[in-house]
């Protein structure tokens, strides 16, 4: 059995982030595993946008989190982020979000693959299963 | 056995939350669902701002969103949101999405009462705790 | 001379529109004062979505914000948008975002129409230029 | 003459950040300037963030922005950031917006010094002087 591969990203906190509690309100977690994903993805030798080409969306069916501790204006936060469900239909991704030692968020996505023109979920492009389970490892 | 208030209220749908595939970013749910939230908390005679006049702040610990289908541009859109657990430490609201008889989504949030001096957890302010009672019904 | 017709809305302000310093982050003008353009443009007969469909954006060129005295979570603001500016190949929205008696902000954004298909700019489409012309009254 | 000290921020666009006519919805780019002034200042000694620590908030007051092409998911963006004009009571910043040779957008933000406790536009404080007046040069 082979790990999943971990993509990391460091994002700085913006400003527009931040909101009167003083910490990054809550939905700007699912904008950063996003982007964390987005970059994962690119392993597969395809960027998201390139997958997007083929006619294909990954659709966002749901999306979950835990949250710990904020973060803060003047943070850099780090996004993990590794395939944990992978099948013909669709996807999961795992998050975390991390402040170097603080772990601040947990989370996860699930998705299935549609087609753009019809908007009909479909089973995974014939030219993604290889790279994708590889990203995703035997465990999943 | 009461049921919990429900409480309703109508989004429009804004060109900047839509993404390129052409309807809501999904991140946006969330804050339709805090809109909706702040409505029903006003139920209790404080608006969300009041609450946090006390010194208090309703934190979300977690969140989870199920997506069905997409919300466009032009779409007008209901958010319905009730308490659905309710103890001395916190609560989860529950949230439907609809564009009239088609469900989009369905989510929840988890809440603690935190202190907004210390950012401490407390147990919920003695003030506020008929109201959110009575919010809540008999069943949660 | 016929006076340019104005618009109004009405806007909630959200708690994932305020930033740290405990007002509505600034970039937030724009997105309201979009949605307030949108409501204009439906006295047309057509909703923006609708013109989209003719196969034509209104594409923003220009966009300028003056700010006076912040908007906060638990205000309702309210928006209100007229045409100050409309020749064959674009046009100019003026704004005014208020909170009862106090002005908040004002603005104003250009916009050239654009073919969605090619990208190209053009002249406004035919169907639509009697009623902008109406719109914008004989001043503009 | 010294010119201004020029700072160079990389912002990968968001999927987030998209709208349904396929580029980056126009609000975004008061963001990403806002990271870009954010990196500025750290030249000055002072994380903006340390900068509210000692009282200040540099308040908006104007924003401006013209846009030439869009941005596109997928692109890797430059924001590079200057003073251009600096006086006591406050200051302008200037900003463009390209994915390398394509000039994207440019704009600017008019800022004042405002005490955070009482809202008042004050002075620039003291210890904030003489670097930002380094970083303005000596045209500001």
């Amino acid at each position: 059995m082979t790990e999943p591969t971990r993509s990391q990203i460091e994002v700085e906190v913006r400003y527009a982030e931040t909101d009167q509690m003083g910490v990054v309100h809550h939905a700007n977690y699912l904008v950063w595993f996003e982007l964390a994903r987005t970059r994962l993805c690119t392993r597969t030798g395809y960027h998201y946008a390139d997958i997007e080409q083929l006619g294909f969306h990954l659709m966002v069916t749901g999306a979950e989190v835990g949250y710990r501790r904020g973060a803060r204006y003047g943070d850099t936060v780090q996004i993990v982020c590794w395939i944990d469900r992978l099948n013909s239909r669709g996807l999961r991704f795992a998050y975390e979000a991390r402040r170097g030692d603080d772990l601040l968020a947990t989370g996860a996505t699930e998705h299935v693959w549609v087609e753009a023109e019809t908007g009909k979920i479909r089973r995974m492009p014939e030219e993604l299963k290889e790279p994708f389970e590889e990203l995703a490892g035997e465990g999943a």
